[in-house]
């Protein structure tokens, strides 16, 4: 781990900030003892609450605003008017250097739009990517695009397989990782004509970067690829579809375990079992959406998660900043001679 | 039930055709007394299998050919080609009126091709689409497209809603079904272009139809609508994520009980909850989707079902029939005059 690691949290964003904000980063510190925190945001309310936390409160500084972005706030208006929101504040230490990493449980549109303005993409790259992680029957794979980019060209696809590439082999850990294109079947005659461009293109590009093809909605459980890589728009749909759906099977769980004497008595005894189970299924696990291609690492944590969650989000932000992300996907795009006009 | 029930069926479709398809009609057999069944395909493979069925034997009739189409047939040559075909054969009888449905578990791009040519789509809609249905937290929903068309405009979206309200009100059973948009986020500004003019044309449309405006990827298995409409690519991929996940969550549960000796002997306990659930999320339950849009009813089923699944689009099928869903659909596509040119 690098000797110095500093995070800046928007303290302000997210349903329960921010008390929560201030409780995850209390779980963050313990788990990265080496990192500071700047806290953006309105002192009045984070001070009496950093008191509370004294491991916190050591490694940490309030910068002081009493503005913030609102989850109603278009991005244009958030880009126009927050310059001194708590959210644009962090986004700019991030830019001056001052921290290494920006975190925030706020706006989405507003988040992505004041990353790119104030971040910039990195070179080669037209449009940056929201890019996660969930578990699959292998173990873990990432997907990207989100939801940053509904309408997506065979190069955006391009780019953001180089992007969720780097993501896998630096952050994930995976020695080549494999990277597939996501599509309405396997074969190649079938699906969107800018999917079928992507997938010729990515066949033929120099990096060694082990595309595999289609893969089809299933593939993503299966974790049949460590890279899915889609638009914004099915992608978004996609995570959430699989979300929802695993919230539907451990419900109907629930109501299984609750439907006799036995089954309740059966519920007693696999507990600890069924805990573990929840546990690998947990959103909050998996808390943490990165924005790819900018020139510093934004993570983006949803809005309704607790302490736990955006604990683990500022881990995600943690671990690319340690492992040095941005430079290594600079030189991996440098390499590719990538022409994100 | 009407006096008169016809399937027809493709008996040399599917993975584990013509023994699964027999199989399969064998039980619908018995559920629908009054069915009849016309099967078309290979006679000497038939004749056996058929005589070992003494039920549907009674009430079937082969149509022999020996000609068949293959999964990796492409849709425009199975066109040209395949007009001795057992699923074109299938076809024509429902075009013909000797049948009142077609079921098939074999290419789904040349059955929708051989549809779509055969069948022809209903005055005011431009293309068919497929549909299904599938569990919720709310009881079940149907979806459409799920892959019949890769590329949809608004007016593609809106004749998909029209369709897929009718589905759900005349073969769900759902008095005033509500119909939502698949989109990145509710609020009106999300979006793709076509999303939100298809939108606003659903808005204004005359007929009664509860149009409650977007849903996101998660209300699938919520059940927050009984009709969710989107194009075919992020149909298809959403649909088949969820298989995924309810594949992967369940495939945990079973490590899970499997990981100790109190966690096995709450699954002895629990068993017969368990196996309710399974048989809850059991992707053979929901097997047939249905090509609406269409003069005809054409059910594809999963191709590597089994006689269950099969058994289960048969009855897909035979409820749209007896329903008399393509005049019900006709008739308020007349009310509502769409333009599908």
């Amino acid at each position: 781990m690098a000797d110095r690691l500093t995070i800046a949290l928007d303290a302000m964003g997210g349903d329960d900030a921010p008390d929560m904000v201030i409780q995850g980063a209390a779980q963050a510190s313990i788990r990265f003892p080496k990192a500071r925190f700047l806290l953006f945001g309105d002192e009045t309310l984070l001070k009496p609450l950093l008191e509370a936390e004294s491991t916190l409160a050591e490694r940490s500084e309030i910068r002081h605003t009493d503005k913030s972005i609102s989850n109603t706030d278009k991005p244009s208006v958030a880009l126009r008017t927050g310059k001194q929101s708590s959210m644009r504040l962090a986004i700019d230490a991030v830019k001056a250097g001052e921290a290494d990493a920006i975190v925030s449980a706020g706006n989405t549109g507003a988040l992505m739009a004041m990353a790119m303005f104030g971040l910039r993409t990195l070179p080669g790259i037209s449009r940056p990517a929201i890019c996660t992680m969930f578990p699959t029957m292998r173990g873990e794979t990432c997907m990207l695009d989100l939801g940053g980019n509904v309408e997506c060209d065979a190069e955006n696809l391009v780019q953001f397989a180089v992007m969720g590439e780097v993501f896998a082999r630096t952050v994930m850990g995976i020695e080549c990782p494999t990277v597939g294109l996501l599509n309405v079947g396997v074969e190649e005659l079938k699906g969107k004509e800018e999917v079928k461009q992507a997938a010729a293109a990515l066949r033929e590009i120099s990096l060694p970067l082990d595309f595999t093809g289609f893969v089809e909605g299933n593939d993503i459980g299966q974790g049949t690829v460590d890279v899915v890589v889609t638009d914004g728009f099915t992608g978004n749909i996609a995570l959430k579809a699989a979300e929802g759906t695993a919230k539907l099977v451990t419900s109907f769980l629930k109501e299984a375990f609750q439907s006799g004497v036995m089954a309740k008595l059966g519920y007693v005894l696999a507990r600890h079992a069924m805990n573990k189970l929840r546990a690998r299924v947990d959103p909050r696990r998996y808390n943490g959406a990165v924005f790819l291609g900018l020139n510093g690492i934004a993570v983006k944590s949803h809005g309704g998660t607790d302490a736990l969650g955006f604990a683990n989000a500022i881990g995600v932000a943690a671990d690319m900043a340690v492992h040095g992300f941005v430079d290594k996907m600079r030189a991996d795009i440098e390499r590719i001679n990538l022409d994100g006009t």
